[in-house]
């Protein structure tokens, strides 16, 4: 249970606000790179932070990422010409370059001209991993970006989709973090496909596993202990990583997945999902199950990135499905189950109301670490897992024998992200 | 006209506001049982008095009336699984009852479950007449049900329906007991199919009656004098009920009809008509006549609650039509007539503004009554007409001779709602 | 750039502001003459500075403008019957004539009748120019009509339009009346068809022109001031005239355009244009050509004001047409244009955001005389421009030596509206 202060300090992140200020100090995803296919392609609207901006990829290939009202008199880039290295006004002719220079003012008689006194708010933006990212802090505190695995592995290796959340970000961060729901929300999947496996029989096996939560630098571990053999623990370690970032247990020696849950404004959020491996390709199969919307990646309406099952048609919700037991929920797709409940919430949830238990560790840890860290800052103390090399870690799972309880110590050689390291899960 | 204050007064329910303290005092009708058709049918989202519930049917038959968001974390339990005498949230499993007792926790460790420390908001339910009806006070003040006639006699003898409306409830009920407004806004009623007998030659004769309005112990009673023969007035005497009943006469020895208007939130409310006949079967004409949408029951979409004619098409309005006097409002269906006038109002309609004469006599006494009950409840005085036998009553018309000014006592016999009695109303 | 009480002393038009009651000293268009196209025709729900008003035609032609709520209890007048001079409230029959009296009250009894008591608020109406205009204000302060020349020529002379658009009033002013934005929002009509004439060659010559803003009696008048020939330049003189109106340069012998600009709530206006010539009726060709949506008229969805070209849809830019550099924008249409511009600023622009130049000289003026007439008037300094005959003017175009300064005295004849005189502008 939050306070209201408590709620509204995790929850917003407009400029100005506390959190917003923590996550202005991190590199942030925000569109995928194939959003703007080439040199002077259409421009994007978009609205990150709860600010309107204005995103371009310039001749030079560079993308720019702007204020959305012309500096001028307001009219929106959006609208603007994408020309000779930077976004012209097609207002007054105002052109503007990636960096938020204004290079042009056409309309002004020469003696009046005074575009030096001008800049646009522009924000830096790299790509990497197929994900453009752009920083929106202060310029002498960028950090370098974080070296998180799946973004460096070679394309083949990867697939990145992105799906637009109508919640906080918070919100859908907590479901993504929240270990115990699997086997509840997520039960088709235990009882399914992968009912001859070993993971399947442990998790359908102990639907109140123990968890455990270790901080560490670049955010913290959480150990997920369920009944398994003998003399054998089944433990399933996932990674939260700062701002917004996850990692999810691969089966056995496939791919891992990731989300990453990006502040659009307050109540909205690009929820990106990763999946990737650490040492070949994806393969064909594993694209088409994820294109299917099988997976964590969600099954969007062509050209947008909206969810085809979502709350205008109650997520496609089949009540006789969900009287078989076949599906607890009877809503199809991973993705799909986990947006009903967080999007059922409200948009912002008051969480003045909830009742937390042992199986919400997770949730609660990351909400002390965010709100630390964003009071923290507010107090001059910089930020932690800035250094990009704490990023390098792995999601996995194992069995480990009952009496170990030095569990992260038991696996910190599987989680380290090496590309000439790779542990096989329980598959 | 009503001072701001008290137009406020009026018209909020919401939890803690005065009105809104008195209805939960009452019975309120929210659902046609036919919404719930059977045990572990799907449960359906609903508001009332602002709050947000999800009411379900359970394996046993009873239905539950229960917060839409699920204690733990939020997620509404409309998506949760009916079964086994609970409703199952299908984010962790938590499973509670009709009661809102949490009997289920299964993602918790046994060492950590605190099931018996967690209550769901509740509300008993209970069903007579077609319809569910809930009781959202103190459990140690709930009263007996209303002994309301519509909802003791055999089914057969009955029509229930329900729709939605967009205003606050106290806007549609004075619509419903304004009776004025008859030989206007519904001219076309009694300038058509009435034409030859004697109610509707009185009705049209007098569009300007006389209005007297007479407490009584469940609300009061209205009778509306008009000129009808040398020697004699014509009478239509019609019941207002607390909190929101009301009961229209009938035409010679036809059925009764009657609404609730219950407030979903302060801008909408369910209009409940009623059709019934005290001492035999609805014949299958009169069931037609209301399901072609031609009587106070109005004509919905299929499958929704949303009348065919309504505020996105201008209730259809026919300005032909109304051009050629047949119809009044060129508006089809005397439901409808009355949502266009009383929607056009607006959502809450501001009564500082409006100028009340002698004709809304029975208008003014609603709102005196209803307003004096919630304050002086809460100033600890208990509301009226909580004993379940002061609801027997009846609406009838009938011709008094003009020297009779005591009508409440000449038509008390006729008003009282028995099975062996039934007096027959002017045709 | 202005303060947001500045903003908010601009933009905000509703009954008791500062800028609405000044608005409310002049005659407002408000609507087609064509909209009420006969003598008790089917009445029109508008809204007008703010205020929800029903304008009807009556019996006798004259139009009334009359509150939406009848005064009885708030039914809209929209559902009225309109008849015998006067419009009747459907709900219980009270009529209220053009001047807002309450001309019958049937439904209460003879003696408790107070229908001398009651008054609708209803504004005079009177016609000219193809448009209904409405005054608003105290009724001992009315003005005469100002003589505007397009109102005043014969039909034929003449073509009016109206147009839906979805900002503030003064957003949309700010756009008609600056002149630099002409050579690069609007460069496919200078680049286009009128390649071959002066003024499209001085044009595209000068894309930064000098602007001089002279004050009148009516306003002020604009000079932009571009290089043509050796010794002389190229003026085009453009017209604001109180409190939202506007006239553009012809080109040669064609017709004169001009809007207004009329608040109908805080973030909506009517953009009105008219098109006249003050001498011949409009050819079938000039006629055509507005109608197809290429000139200053927007191309419309039929049966509404709305244009086909809307924020919905992205005014339907073509990317490739605007990378063709054909057309600056990729948008078809001026109208288009502007719109697509004032819209993307939001529906009240944030001024305290601007950055103004030389270019910005008659917004920056507009904005003084509107606020410093509503301050004055606020303190009981009457408003400018009250005198019918000040509107007498026309906007021209002409070249001048470049050795003359005083070109307001250069082109007072040219600029004067009479029916005898007619200057022939740069073609």
């Amino acid at each position: 249970m939050l306070s209201r202060e408590d709620n509204d300090l995790l929850c917003l992140t407009r400029a100005g606000s506390t959190m917003g200020s923590l996550m202005r100090r991190y590199w942030i995803p925000f569109l995928l790179s194939s959003e703007l296919p080439n040199a002077d392609s259409d421009p994007l609207r978009t609205t990150l932070l709860g600010e309107s901006l204005v995103a371009f990829r310039d001749t030079n290939g560079a993308v720019g990422l702007i204020q959305n009202n012309c500096p001028h008199r307001g009219a929106s880039l959006f609208f603007g010409r994408n020309e000779e290295a930077g976004i012209r006004c097609v207002y007054h002719g105002w052109k503007f370059d990636v960096d938020g220079t204004c290079v042009d003012m056409p309309n002004e008689p020469a003696e009046s001209d005074f575009k030096h006194k001008v800049r646009a708010v522009a924000y830096p933006c790299r790509e990497r991993g197929g994900i453009v990212w752009a920083y929106m802090g202060a310029p002498e505190s960028m950090p370098e970006m974080p070296d998180l695995e799946w973004a460096l592995v070679p394309d083949s290796h990867r697939l990145v989709s992105k799906r637009l959340q109508e919640t906080n970000y918070a919100q859908a961060m907590e479901g993504g973090i929240d270990s115990s729901h699997v086997s509840f929300l997520h039960n088709d999947t235990t009882r399914g496909r992968r009912t001859d496996t070993n993971s399947g029989r442990y998790l359908r096996l102990d639907g109140a596993p123990k968890f455990e939560v270790v901080d560490t630098s670049y955010g913290f571990v959480i150990g997920a202990r369920r009944l398994a053999e003998e003399d054998a623990y089944y433990w399933r370690i996932t990674q939260w990583l700062f701002p917004f970032f996850q990692m999810i247990p691969p089966f056995g020696d496939g791919p891992i997945s990731g989300h990453a849950w990006v502040p659009i404004d307050d109540e909205h959020c690009w929820t990106f999902s990763m999946t990737w491996h650490p040492r070949r390709p994806l393969t064909e199969a594993e694209v088409i199950f994820i294109e299917d919307g099988n997976s964590v990646h969600a099954l969007k309406i062509p050209g947008t990135f909206r969810p085809v099952r979502n709350a205008t048609n109650d997520y496609m919700i089949d009540r006789e499905l969900q009287r078989s037991k076949r599906s607890f929920t009877g809503i199809t797709g991973i993705s799909e189950q986990d947006t009903a409940v967080q999007e059922s919430m409200g948009p912002i949830y008051d969480r003045t109301q909830e009742r937390l238990g042992a199986a919400d560790a997770a949730i609660i840890q990351m909400r002390r670490r965010l709100m630390r860290a964003a009071t923290e800052l507010s107090q001059g103390i910089e930020p932690p897992a800035l250094d990009p090399k704490v990023f390098r870690v792995r999601s996995v799972s194992m069995l480990l024998p009952r009496t170990v309880a030095a569990w992260p110590e038991a696996a910190r050689e599987a989680m380290t992200a090496e590309p000439d390291r790779f542990f096989v899960s329980v598959a």
